[in-house]
């Protein structure tokens, strides 16, 4: 052990000042440059919530209309990305397959990003977009299915669905898609924001920054709740079956996957709106099964934490891998589908990094052993 | 501005505990798990000092053998990489396509890493290895070449330059290689090794962890300084300009490239000795202008800052760059080339972060706009 304690994991430890993201933990809040979840969830869409992170403001009309089609230009892939695509190895995951494409695309691009703290990266939303038609691209290969080219009047959750699907989706599908975007766009620092601060702060490509989070991201600490949510849905089967299985869970002091969040100590406000598109896939599509499982499962979670005097709130995690499973998602894309949105919550902190920047640069403490004597191998033990 | 100061790019901030590296900057020494730089240079070879930092201990006759043994049929370049490399846009930086093909590889490696603490990625030497065979390759095609398969009975550093020549090396060239891909090993704390460790505190893989440590060191505050002293010998361009060059610059409070060193108060211990490989590399050769140069460039430098009463020496890109120049490197490949060695340095503080790990998760100060009303577009302004 070491004589002075330090932060491990740097906990606590302020990073960096940044003006993205509130979160209100206390209250349940949560604000993009100001506005609130709820309100982008309302009345936004994913491409203007992405000009919003990324010029700090709402668009007027005329640029909103500029920036979607700028955004929707780049929707279509080149024909070595779906090479890469095609080729990647059945079996292995498709974050590898994203972070090494968006890392491929910087030097892919024609507009070639220079390292400067100058370079106009907001005009770059290139990265942004194909993320989502490199998912679409990689689940029809994996299904056997051909390269479905992008359409340009649908939203950027409707065309990713289209794009995955090859049929149009339905328009309620479209924004639900779309909002489920604008929820994981930004959510402050963690493991892969930081990991897209630390290489921007190199004055390395925003391309290379956002394939590092993206790396980060495919950690198990950091992305997948929601798969383990979906898990616990199938093993759980019905809903006569809840009140056992989360009592048998909970006796065997076994965790509940998507409840608690180390930061809302209210109902995280992404869960509250996600529950509603969850509400609104099962009564149109009159699949209500994974719905009520999860009504059950909160139900008879909380009532138990009551009981003990732990309020425990169900986060957005728990409401999202039912959503993307309605939304014709597999469990693989779920992780996936998460860096399509977070994507522009990055490229938004590359950004601010590289004002007023300075390379990220901690120490350590050497814990090794002292100086010794090379030994010629023929002498070793 | 804040009212409470915050270290920004967490200068000073202890981040983590480490074995792996020892800096004693104020004797310009440098030990890896102990042992002296100098030592490793004089006996050790790439391939054993990779062994020393990924398992902590000089290796067993027994254990080495069957260490470069690994190492060496990971050689060899898949079809889909090779397409990847081909299709790469001229133009672009290799260190993209590094970063890119890491994580591909993540996928495509038969022996799947898992994400687990348990997970011997000890075992994946083979990304290591491939480092360099994608930046042969990648010379090979930019000069119109193909691609070379690698030689088994050759050492790590002599293989490198066979697969980029397509000829083999003589005994000192390779030997000269290898010893730079030492000196380059591991460093400790910076903001690549960090982003590594980043990444791996996720319980990312180590291909990703790695590939993001790439895109890190690909920034311009990060590598590239070796580039910027080959620029200027070129651009003094004889010994007889170099009195002249050295005084306009400093006259123009204009920095020499590759001199000073955060850290070493005295010589960079690296510098010593890649000095004495560019003095071998110059006799052998026959061509001493780099060298001759660079001495210069050193006296004139060093005399006018001992005047100023600052002693300030070359560091190890003061050198390196010449070398690698005489080994028939271009100059857009010495960033790439670091990463061939530093790969190791990486993949140890891979392992290391996966020990008692707790994923980085530092926090930010919010500085940014208090709720505010969404407008809707047509009220905006």
């Amino acid at each position: 052990m070491a004589e002075v304690a330090f932060a491990k994991g740097l906990e606590g430890v302020v990073a960096a000042e940044s003006s993205i993201c509130k979160i209100d933990g206390e209250h349940g809040k949560l604000y993009y440059r100001g506005y609130s979840i709820q309100d982008l969830a309302a009345h936004s869409d994913f491409e203007e919530t992405t000009f919003l992170l990324l010029y700090e403001r709402l668009p007027t009309k005329g640029e909103l209309e500029a920036f979607r089609k700028r955004m929707r230009e780049s929707r279509r892939l080149a024909t070595p990305i779906l090479d890469m695509i095609r080729n990647f190895p059945v079996g292995a995951h498709p974050m590898e397959l994203l972070q090494s494409v968006i890392s491929y695309l910087s030097g892919y691009v024609e507009h070639k990003i220079h390292h400067s703290a100058t370079c106009n990266c907001r005009d770059t939303l290139h990265q942004i977009v194909q993320l989502a038609s490199v998912v679409a691209a990689y689940n029809r290969y994996r299904n056997g299915e051909d390269y479905v080219p992008p359409r340009m009047d649908l939203s950027h959750g409707g065309n990713f669905l289209y794009m995955m699907r090859g049929t149009e989706p339905e328009p309620y599908e479209s924004r639900i898609m779309d909002v489920c975007l604008i929820l994981h766009a930004e959510h402050g620092f963690n493991a892969s924001t930081f990991t897209a601060r630390v290489v921007a702060s190199t004055m390395s490509t925003c391309y290379s920054s956002i394939s590092a989070a993206i790396g980060a991201l495919y950690g198990t600490l950091h992305g997948g709740a929601n798969e383990d949510v979906m898990n616990m849905i199938e093993k759980i089967g019905s809903k006569a079956n809840v009140e056992k299985f989360v009592n048998d869970t909970l006796d065997r002091h076994e965790k509940i996957p998507g409840m608690g969040h180390r930061v809302y100590k209210a109902k995280d406000p992404r869960a509250i709106v996600i529950e509603e598109l969850l509400e609104e896939l099962s009564e149109k599509s009159g699949d209500r099964k994974n719905q009520e499982i999860l009504k059950d499962v909160e139900r008879v979670f909380r009532a138990r934490m009551e009981t003990a005097g732990k309020p425990i709130y169900p986060n957005v995690d728990f409401f999202s891998g039912a959503v993307y499973t309605m939304l014709g998602f597999p469990k693989q894309l779920f992780t996936p589908v998460f860096a399509v949105s977070r994507v522009s919550g990055w490229l938004a902190h590359v950004l601010e990094q590289r004002v007023g920047n300075r390379i990220y640069r901690p120490t350590s403490r050497y814990v090794g052993p002292e100086a010794a004597e090379y030994i010629p191998i023929d002498s070793r033990r």
